[in-house]
């Protein structure tokens, strides 16, 4: 491998709502201070299917999706300082942003004032577009690079830079921890990490799903609690019991009744995105005030963090490994919700 | 006067949406704690009017409407110690609570588990309802009971129970100070106030009123910048300009384009009570960490702070001192918007 990468091989989807198909693209040359990444893992999050399916507007195409990515560092620009050849790295949801602007400048970087670039449907500073990581390599900027810490799993490792991150940095903002009840709702990708990180920073965990078939794997993923939300009685029952609920549901829900679960002085944070307005009576609010708040992914320090404490309570996702054929049969079953909990593309295959 | 109080004069709605006629309602005898306040002045607050012609459910009538009450207390209970006879006091919204639940313990009374009993429109632990401020006296227990210090007089001293205390408590929570940008929407009762208290606190205020009409007034009460909210112009110009937004009004808001107004990391405070649910795209949250939250009035040892920060700082209410048989005429008025700021009824004329 040389600083010449040109094209390496990827997983696109052609056009909006068109298959994933095998195809190359095109890599950037190593440059000063990027490393080349040879991809291990890369794992399927619900809005590359959001994107390549064009859900959130214009995407651009041909798109190569993937930005939960696992790897091996393969090659360094002579100015790296933070990765050696063979490290084990990962790539989360951007590789880069303005670096100048306040929130770079406090490390909110997925909050970047002129707007981070997207690990792909993107463009980056050249104008050219971003490639995700459903490819064999890919090159990014030693800074918007994590180190993934010995004692998890690459492939584990892998959902972590997108799932992981949304829900470790709510759970950090908002303090879940010893003496706090903490509610998750929905147990998937992003639920099932809630419930993990949750647990393991001491808050007393509850999953709220719409039924009880998860309820076994929620209790060993680490939750003291789990609740039908389809019950009219769960909401009755837990009234004003959380310091923090943290919906990943990209359904619209009755907010007014989440937030009739919170306790006064507490919030309800979303981080899943549903693309309809929902209907808010401000006196959920006021009687009590708390807060509805939404939070995406972390920033690169937060994220970081993030890997090291699931390393140090050795944390990685729950997954089922595919091979890269499989990944349009894969992305009918997340939207089935027929995984658990997370599908992780093996890169060896594309 | 004796412990015998029985009956004293009051300004009361005999039934929803009827005017308010003056009458005679019973006050308790004084009790071991109590202490009974010989009321000077009584504000309207616009939440009089929702309660008298039963904006928001079944109110007990008759209702003698005020919670923005100050006096001179009159007599004291055998075991009051905080109080003696002479003294400049206030009584705000609430004039008691559970007193044992943990929010009542933190001194959030005003959100207090069981429910904090109203100055009015409510059944004391008796079972007997309570009547406001509207009257010629007031028996309240002396931990329900403020002080309010020299240096502001009680006419203007009155709309600080509660519109005052309505706006310092979200200013103080959510750190208005120095460095900070403050928009008050709505200049009136609630956001004069806002105005005053904000800029006393050191922030940059912004008032954010549907047209320019009061812009001098702004100006004069401490904002710094004054915008129309009926220009498109405004939400182009300061998009993500606010550490904080605090809406006064009851009209329902576009929360959507007010969001946008904020910082990522800032809020959107609540203090005014749309009675229609609002739409709200979550995606107005999530992209800068943004929250949207409510608040309601103050407790017990919050209010007594906001007082002596308005003694400490100069500040007292705008008003236009009525007699009481202006009542019904001031309530036209205040649905016109047609006060500056805040009517303040001469207790002596009921």
């Amino acid at each position: 491998m040389t600083t010449n990468v040109s094209t390496v091989p990827a997983y696109a989807a052609p056009a909006a709502n068109a298959p994933l198909e095998r195809t190359t693209v095109p890599r950037r040359p190593v440059g000063e201070h990027d490393v080349l990444i040879d991809i291990k893992y890369s794992g399927i999050c619900h809005s590359d299917i959001h994107q390549a399916r064009d859900g959130w507007g214009e995407g651009i195409f041909p798109m190569v999706p993937g930005h939960e990515i696992a790897g091996i560092v393969a090659e360094v620009g002579p100015g790296v300082t933070k990765f050696q050849v063979g490290d084990r790295v990962g790539v989360g949801c951007f590789v880069d942003s303005c670096r100048e602007c306040e929130y770079c400048a406090q490390g909110l970087e997925q909050y970047c004032a002129r707007g981070m670039t997207g690990t792909y449907n993107a463009l980056d500073e050249n104008g050219e577009p971003t490639y995700g990581g459903y490819s064999g390599h890919i090159v990014v900027d030693e800074n918007y690079t994590l180190r993934i810490p010995e004692g998890i799993d690459l492939d584990e490792a892998a959902p972590l830079l997108c799932a992981g991150i949304t829900l470790y940095s709510p759970l950090a903002h908002w303090e879940a921890g010893p003496g706090k009840k903490v509610a998750i709702v929905g147990l998937g990708g992003l639920g099932h990490m809630g419930v993990k990180i949750a647990h393991a920073m001491g808050a007393e965990v509850t999953v709220l799903s719409q039924s009880l078939k998860k309820q076994e794997d929620g209790l060993k993923l680490g939750a003291d609690h789990y609740y039908a939300t389809s019950d009219p009685a769960t909401f009755t029952e837990l009234a004003g019991t959380f310091d923090l609920v943290i919906s990943t549901v990209s359904a619209p829900l009755d907010f007014n009744a989440y937030l009739g679960l919170v306790r006064t002085g507490g919030a309800l944070v979303n981080v899943g995105a549903p693309e309809e307005p929902v209907s808010l009576s401000l006196f959920s609010l006021i009687g009590g005030r708390k807060t509805l708040a939404g939070s995406m992914i972390g920033g690169i320090a937060e994220t970081q963090e993030m890997l090291d404490f699931c390393a140090a309570h050795g944390l990685g996702a729950e997954i089922e490994v595919i091979r890269a054929e499989q990944i349009n049969e894969a992305y009918e079953r997340v939207l089935a919700s027929d995984v658990r909990y997370r599908f992780v593309i093996d890169a060896s295959t594309i």
